[in-house]
């Protein structure tokens, strides 16, 4: 069955956390929009410096949840630092959660997911820098390359990327999870 | 009475925000050290990019909070998230706390004093995207332009300092603060 899936991201984003989701999601024969608050192109971070341009497919004005069946959160240190503080992109990421879809997060990604108030309880990990922030915030912060919660998948580092993937492909085959929630 | 006051930075702090209270204490007669994880250079970032490099004064190694009078701990995105995960800089910055010594703190730089855990029950301020993650702390966190409490000097962005390096001033002549804890 085809899906539809939505990588939220603006600049500064790490280049391989969407990239590799990108490509993987894209292999199983679905079609991955990248949503951003900027119209155009936003520029990646590759490593120590910025990267490459990559294409916005839907503003967040555009962009609705109910159009899709999962949500990434990619990582990259000034890409989720500016997410977490846009409140429409706090709305979007949120509704994700109460519609009960998949999302996925790596790396600082999962700062978003503290600002959206939709970590409270959850079994999680990030990159091991936000930690504290995942914990203080209620989370059940765990060092594991993945970790799967209801629908909720998220991983620590670039390194992880495909114990990250192959798990998210099986959450979205799933689909909706009853115990996914804001 | 001359001091002798410490920055703590590494990659990625923000120009303005490491060279604007260095100048402006070494305008008092003040002897001003950056101390770094890393040896040499360190680079700043300025505003949405690398900028020019910085001689670091001293190494953590090399450097004890028992020879300042104060610390100042500067943000840029990149620069408090390395630190935050250094143990070396948690202890270092602890310890002014400990000492009851000023402390002085900028934009994304209170990250570093959550991990360095001195922030319950303070009354702070930082960049608006990291305030969630100091409430969760425990902090009293307020939207103001510099608060000041028994010790411990904060504000928000670039555009505050001139308050700060005044408050910081202030607060670094009064000396130690029997109210500054760790």
């Amino acid at each position: 069955m085809s899906k539809n899936i939505a990588i939220i991201a603006t600049h500064g984003f790490e280049e391989s956390e969407l990239k590799s989701p990108k490509e993987h999601l894209e292999k199983q024969g679905w079609n991955v929009d990248i949503v951003s608050p900027e119209t155009g192109k936003i520029k990646a971070w590759a490593e120590k410096n910025w990267g490459p341009e990559y294409e916005v497919n839907k503003t967040l004005d555009q962009a609705s949840p109910s159009d899709y069946d999962a949500l990434v959160v990619p990582g990259g240190v000034l890409n989720p630092d500016k997410l977490r503080a846009n409140e429409s992109a706090l709305k979007f990421v949120k509704t994700f959660f109460e519609q009960k879809k998949p999302v996925g997060a790596i790396c600082h990604g999962p700062q978003i997911l503290i600002d959206a108030q939709v970590v409270e309880g959850r079994e999680m990990t990030s990159v091991k820098n936000i930690s504290t922030d995942l914990k203080n915030a209620g989370a059940n912060w765990r060092d594991e390359e993945v970790v799967v919660d209801a629908g909720l998948v998220t991983s620590r580092t670039p390194k992880d990327l495909p114990a990250f993937n192959a798990k998210l492909v099986e959450e979205i085959n799933e689909g909706k999870h009853r115990e996914q929630h804001a």
